[in-house]
Parts: C-alpha cells; sequence; structure tokens
C-alpha cells in the first residue's frame, strides 16, 4: 500500500473508520475460535487413544468481581474444549501458607496438568513465594523466572510460552506476517507481556526494540517497525504518525475510556489509536476482539501441551 | 565532538591512530586493577571481621590447552585478592556423573562460595546437564536459566550477572557513561555476552535493539546508537560509518587476524575497527586491554559477593 503522510491520519476524532481504512484486521476472535477447535480435536484424540483428559486448576484468593469472571470465563472455555477444570476458591484473609498448601497439592496430582493462580493476590501476600510454590511442568501461564530464562537463552526452550505474548505471535503467524530478518518494535516491558513478546520476537530471529517510558523517542523507533507489539496501557498512544507504511500492528491495550454515548459510559480502547493506524499500517488487530480472545486459548494450548508432555502423547 | 562525516572514516587501512583520533579510551586494564584492589580491600575486611575467606572452585575436564591457561589465570587472579582456589582437573574420558559428583561436593562445601565448570567440555557431554547442577547460590557465571530469567524480569534480581556483560556495565559506570534514556545496540545475541548485556542495558533503562546475523541494516540500526556493545566474534565487523557521533563503544571481541610482521605471526583486533572508530565514537575499548582483563575481575566480584551473601556480611 501507499504511503500515508503523517498529517493526513492524525485525527483520532475521525470515527468514519471502515470506508478508507485499509488495513486488514487481525480477527482474534476468529483466529481464537479456531484455536479452540483444534485443541478439542486434540483433547478428544487423546482421550480416546491413552484415556487421559487434560486438566487445569485454577486458585482464586479473595472476591474480587474481576477475578471472579476471569475465573468463570477460563473454566467455561476448558468445558467447551474438553479441559477438565478444577477450581478453588479461599478467603482474601488467607495465609500464604494455605495457598503454598493447594499449589503443592495441585503439584502433585496427576489429574492436573495446569495450574494458575489468579492475579493480582491480595496485598498481604507475596506473589513472588506463591508463584514459584508452582510446579515448573504445571506452570502453564509461563511466568516462573526459569521459564523466562530459558525462553531467553538460545539452544533452550521454555516449559510454557506466556499467554498473552503467545497469543501475538499465533496471530502474526496465522495471517502470514514473515517475522524473520524484520524490525520488530515492543513498546512496554511488562513481565507478562512486554518482555517476552520481545523475547518471542527475538527468538524468531526479528531485530527488536524495546520502547519504554524511558525512551526519548518512541515514535521515531516505532516508526522502524515492521511489527508493532503495543502493551503499555495508554489509551491511543500510538498515533498513526508512529507507524510505518504496512507494518503489522498487535495491540495488546484494552484500556477504559469515557464515552457518554456508550450505555455502560465508556467503551474500551487499545494503546494504538485504531483510527488512525489502520490507515497506515498493512494489518492491525482490533480492541476489543484482537488479543483479547487469544488469551485464553493460548492457556489451553498449553495446558494441552502440558498433559501431552507428561503422558509422553504426540 | 564533530559529527565525522562516514567518508572521512572509511579507510581501514590507515594506521596513523592516535594523533587524530579522538575517543576517549576506556582503559580495562586499569579498571579491572581498580576493581581488584577493591575486592582485596573487602576480602580482608571480611576475614578480619568473620574469619570468612570467599572461595572459587574451578572444574577442568580434559587438557586443552588454552583451558588450562585460563584456569590458571583465574586461580593466580584469586590469590593476589586473597580468594582461596580450589581446582579439580578430570580426564578427558570422564563421565557426566564423575564431573556432576565433583559440583555436588562442591554444592555442599561451605569453604566453597562461587563454582565455574570451565567451558567447552568434552564433546561426549550434556553442557546442560552439567551447568544445571551447579547450585543457584554458587554459580558466579550467572548462567543458570534461572538467573536469566530473573535478570530479564522487571522487579527481580539475578543471584549473579554473568562475568562479561557485568564488566562491561563496569566500564560504562566507570567512565561515567549514562545509560538511562539512552539508545543502546548490542550486536550479537550469546547467552553468556550479547543476550544477558541487552538485558542489563534495559534494567538499566536504555532503549535496547539486538542486531544479529539475520539482522538486514545492522549498521543503519548501530548508527542510532549512543551505546554500542559489540559481541559477536567477527573481525572489525563494526566500522567507522556505523558509529553516530560521540557514542560509547565498549567491543567484546578478539579475533586473531594474520600479522606478517608480529612476532606471532597474528594480532588480536576486536569487532569493531578501532581505527576508523575511535575518530566519530566519543569513547572506546581497545583490543585487547578492554573488556577482557573485566571478565576475570568480574568473577572475582562475584565470587566475593557470593561470600557476602551466604554469610549474610555486609
Amino acid at each position: 500500500m501507499d504511503s500515508v503522510p503523517a498529517a493526513a491520519a492524525s485525527s483520532a476524532e475521525s470515527v468514519t473508520v471502515s470506508a478508507d481504512a485499509s488495513a486488514k484486521v487481525i480477527d482474534g476472535k476468529l483466529v481464537a475460535k479456531q484455536v479452540r477447535e483444534e485443541i478439542a480435536v486434540e483433547v478428544s484424540r487423546m482421550k480416546d487413544a491413552i484415556g487421559i483428559v487434560p486438566g487445569l486448576a485454577v486458585i482464586l484468593v479473595g472476591s474480587r468481581k474481576d477475578s471472579q469472571t476471569y475465573v468463570r470465563n477460563k473454566k467455561k472455555a476448558c468445558e467447551a474444549v474438553g479441559i477438565k477444570s478444577y477450581e478453588v476458591n479461599l478467603p482474601e484473609d488467607s495465609s500464604e501458607e494455605e495457598v503454598i498448601k493447594h499449589i503443592a497439592s495441585f503439584n502433585s496430582d496427576p489429574s492436573v496438568h495446569g495450574i494458575l493462580v489468579q492475579l493480582p493476590l491480595p496485598r498481604h501476600m507475596n506473589d513472588e513465594n506463591i508463584l514459584n510454590a508452582v510446579s515448573i511442568e504445571k506452570d502453564v501461564d509461563g511466568f516462573h523466572p526459569l521459564n523466562i530464562g530459558r525462553l531467553a537463552m538460545q539452544g533452550r526452550d521454555p516449559f510454557f510460552v506466556p499467554c498473552t505474548p503467545k497469543g501475538c505471535m499465533e496471530l502474526l503467524h496465522r495471517y502470514g506476517v514473515e517475522i524473520k530478518g524484520k524490525r520488530a518494535v515492543v513498546i512496554g516491558r511488562s513481565n507478562i507481556v512486554g518482555m517476552p513478546a520481545a523475547l518471542l520476537l527475538q527468538k524468531a530471529n526479528a531485530t527488536v526494540s524495546i520502547v519504554h517510558s524511558q525512551t526519548k523517542n518512541p515514535e521515531e523507533i516505532t516508526r522502524q517497525a515492521d511489527i508493532v507489539i503495543a502493551a503499555v496501557g495508554v489509551a491511543n498512544l500510538v498515533r498513526g504518525n508512529w507507524i510505518k507504511s504496512g507494518a503489522a500492528i498487535i495491540d495488546v491495550g484494552i484500556n477504559p475510556v469515557d464515552d457518554p454515548e456508550s450505555p455502560r459510559g465508556y467503551r474500551l480502547v487499545g494503546d494504538v489509536c485504531y483510527e488512525e493506524a489502520s490507515k497506515v499500517a498493512g494489518a492491525i488487530t482490533p480492541v476489543p476482539g484482537g488479543v483479547g480472545p487469544m488469551t485464553i486459548a493460548m492457556l489451553l494450548s498449553n495446558t494441552l501441551e502440558s498433559a501431552k508432555r507428561i503422558h509422553k502423547f504426540k
């Protein structure tokens, strides 16, 4: 596609989107559905062949409404593909020891292949102590430092790739975006998205730069990228003039912004200004409906992978 | 300093160096000496205060001449600062189990605070199995994936920073090179230098890009960098026109090139063409005498740090 001058793509207010937008929409909802269907086939094949059903255990501490919703969605997604789910709900004032006791019990339970501790944990708990208690073989979130180290190293493979960055890569692959030899910029360097996404792109032989809060000229660097993964949590940070013509844009941000016209009074937008970016980019994920649906699909994928590995099923 | 046009700095053959070279020379030999002196003071203070002497165990398998030299140099460096060194020499045809048995014995030996397995190991051995046997608390090389993971993660600290990248950072610090907010390019992505160096620069809030064999325009990206760490093992790869005026250049490469005028028939050069780069850069390490001497100094530093941590000595 032709290069769009920055000035022509600078109106964030424009809502006449689809008509002149030229970027291909990377449909995360559709890909996630495909992935879930593929997982359901594999789960069923495994059950028929060796009588084993993958199992995912979720530990929820406290009664945050959002966490309860996430856990419920994860359980539903498990059921839909035939993965067995186990749930433990502990009161807000539980001790670290109690949480760790439950983790230990799942660690040694052969019907559980993945263990997930829903974050955030109550303030009085040390995340690190609790997450480190999850057996590395069942750490389907992939947050254990040993796992991250293996992700960073050449010649080593992680036990699990963290779900959201894995979802980003899956979207790039399924839409045929070439990674090897390409310039990639990751905006944000969180332990759960930005940093592992950068390591994954690097492992796939992209030339990777990480842009963060201390970066002086983020737009200049981002404009060099053939692939952008934005995971910083700032609504509409990445404007049209940050983007190289034809680039592939993966937007991990899900930010509520006021919208009096919405029945809820707000709407969700990404870290990338979609209206502007979609006129410059070659392909872009929408928010919602982009990376969001991929995260749970990748959690199911990691749980299946774990069960296959533990039972040496190919 | 003024910008030097690329064309003016493109003659690799030019050997009229010092006269018009304007970069400050980063003297690794001098800094390493300072570091060793500081370590000697600390070792002595620790011995006087709690009667503990830091100990480093080195395991050498086989009889490679170069490895023997490295091990001998490490022992000498230990002695010079008062660190006790322990050495095990095993025959080339030892089994993995024998090596691991010795590692296990050092793991549980309270007088040993650091364990180093000299690489390369004989071909019939699996490096990963052997290196993973070293207790994470005594892995002064810092190569364990758990350690690398902690290096990559925000809010976590590694037990040990791998020696060569630590030496690069120390040189930047001691020469007052600001890192935060600066663009940094690491050329090469090895597990022992390039990748951890990139993680360290990132932890110090630089905006980091990693350039490697699949990068299409390495010179263009490198030219954007305020700080360059070259660790790729290709003689004179980085030319003068790759370098931004005033940049700080840390050259990790040590490559032999034919030199009929040298009594040995060869001389050592870095990954950076020093003659050209020193006319453009603001500061640069020579080869030899730059990063080289820092590696052993950092090994001593890690061993001291380990002894302090194990004995809770501040």
